[in-house]
């Protein structure tokens, strides 16, 4: 039994082009975030990696402007912060609202009839936001437990206020679950003066750390859902009444934190700290303005009116004559830069274009935009 | 609303103590795959990430011995591989046989329950193994269509054969799940040769990479149960029937993969495959052996038989008069060392010794030999 029936492939070293990422995620990393990850690792019990720990989440807590005392990163991409908002939200029979205009809208409704939600879907074409009134009117045709919506639709490009639904969602009883995977760091969010029940990101956005590690916060509302469920999550991995006594007093073992990622989202969030939230929202805004103006002036046409234009993700309808898989491919291979073609509803009719954390820079924008320029002539 | 209500907390730069890592995981880090985790990002699309992945898919089938076409890393620790077995593997109403003999076969357990599974729990005292006569009665009383077993107990440092055992379930229409995340690259391990239907392991132990990216893979009669089930996997994120499609020939984006952790995964089978399998086991086998004659010449004894006892896990009793929790805590402050205590059954009655992957090193046998007698005289 000690033969090896399969032998040893050949396998070149790791070996990677230096790409320009533009697209909707991950963005570049920042080069201080990829050093983080160098640190060698310590024990996921160990009193040092504890407060390391401690100091992630009250960097969070700044990050998404809240008190909850349960704001984490959960081990896994950005899906599953998504999945750990539904499947501690979301019990078997609870009636649930997920407000769909691009991708991860029905990625949601996905996941909500997996753990059993009576689900209830409203929709706006890919690329609009829904009006408070239209949230109304859905709610009072059938209540919710559960309304879920995305604030940065990165399928779309369009940044959806979620203030007034709040509101709204809280008056008929139920809770709000808010995903902002691409607006965390980059865009202004606000999760206590917004009073989000439940709001979840990812790190390879605008916090510029890689993928792998994601952050939720949790108020009192939504904790007080969690703990007065009649069953247990199904899910045990992101099951958030034990994950929550890893990161809280209790420190009870749930599954071995990614060391590495926790090192990395830490430097991540000191870089937050250092340049300001206020700062890095501007700068979102200044790069992708410059951008929208670079594009119009080459009579291309943004997808999303300004209104609800998001800084962190622009899509730009793909003029006519252009064959959109062919642009990227050439702007990968002659000039490394990498952005992204439409989703769902939108494939072929639009680019992406991701100006995120370390990606959000003037001289990334003045590149691309002559580069495309090489490219349509 | 553009204020700020939640200020810049005061957090100081990351920085950690050199810690020699010698429990049961994380072990440390090789310091060519912290290297890796350095490298700048890709897109999760790019073509030449795919190339990764296919070459990462490669030597992992080399690292579990198997020839099967799924066989995947993760996108999270080992626990979400656990998961992804039995979420996969149980649907509802499905009678589920689990082995019980240390802390991981009982978080199998409340795992299956929670996939809607009929356990069946058969036990043996924490540190002994399973005869295949006892399986086989087990399955005679009630057939079982799944099987769950762990072949390296992190618990209790007992390895488990599961040959034979994987021979009785599939005599009786059942397939076996077996948990190797003690085990792979570190102890003999051969997926296909033992006909193991699911195999799931850790980056974080033999193969020394850090927690975050777990590998799993699937046989045909798996893969048949996989795609003959009637219901949806309740688990989004850990979907095989999706997440497959992502890593096979389809490449259909499913969930952004965590890109630095392949890249740490990559260069740890890098070097799995420099020293090759056998070597390696031997290495595991020769320090673990040097260990054990170490702390029996000190007067301690070891939990598990030499018969079943892990080359990567040791468990040694608690000597008399010695309070494990002020050693282990004597061992980090003066020595930076990390051990661990025992879990369930066992706590405060072993000490966990790990020597897995970089950390298993013949210095570093000596050190915490010399450590220990230090400490207790």
């Amino acid at each position: 039994m000690s033969d090896l029936s399969v032998p040893r492939p050949e396998v070149t070293r790791l070996s990677v082009p230096p790409r320009l990422l533009l697209g909707p995620g991950p963005s570049l990393a920042d080069p201080r975030i990829l050093q983080a990850m160098s640190t060698p690792l310590l024990g996921h019990l160990d009193p040092q990696f504890l407060e390391i720990m401690d100091r992630t989440q009250s960097m969070l807590r700044y990050a998404f402007q809240t008190r909850n005392q349960i704001t984490i990163p959960v081990s896994g991409t950005g899906t599953a912060a998504m999945e750990t908002a539904v499947a501690n939200m979301v019990e078997p029979g609870d009636t649930v609202l997920v407000c769909v205009s691009g991708y991860f809208g029905l990625r949601i409704v996905d996941m909500a009839r997996r753990y059993g939600g009576q689900v209830e879907v409203i929709s706006r074409p890919w690329g609009q936001v829904f009006s408070p009134e239209e949230v109304k009117t859905a709610l009072e045709r059938r209540p919710a437990k559960v309304v879920a919506i995305v604030h940065a639709e990165t399928s779309t490009g369009a940044c959806q206020p979620v203030d007034e639904i709040a509101r709204i969602v809280h008056d008929q009883g139920g809770l709000l679950i808010v995903d902002a995977v691409t607006s965390l760091a980059g865009v202004p969010l606000f999760v206590d003066a917004w009073e989000l029940d439940v709001c979840y990101s990812g790190a390879q956005k605008c916090l510029s750390c890689p993928p792998g590690i994601s952050p939720i916060t949790l108020n009192g509302r939504a904790l007080a859902k969690l703990e007065g469920r009649q069953t247990q999550v199904t899910n045990w991995y992101l099951d958030l009444s034990s994950v929550s006594k890893y990161w809280g007093k209790e420190r009870t073992y749930h599954h071995t934190a990614p060391i590495s990622m926790v090192y990395a989202i830490y430097e991540a969030l000191q870089i937050v700290l250092e340049e300001g939230l206020e700062a890095r929202w501007r700068r979102h805004r200044t790069n992708a303005e410059l951008l929208w103006a670079g594009l119009q002036e080459m009579g291309w046409e943004l997808h999303v009116p300004l209104e609800y234009r998001l800084p962190s993700l622009t899509t730009v309808r793909v003029p006519p004559g252009v064959d959109e898989a062919v642009l990227r491919q050439r702007l990968l291979r002659e000039y490394n830069i990498e952005i992204s073609g439409g989703l769902g509803e939108l494939k072929g009719k639009v680019l992406r274009i991701g100006l995120m954390g370390f990606s959000s820079r003037p001289e990334n924008v003045l590149l691309l935009l002559s580069a495309l320029k090489k490219i349509c002539g």
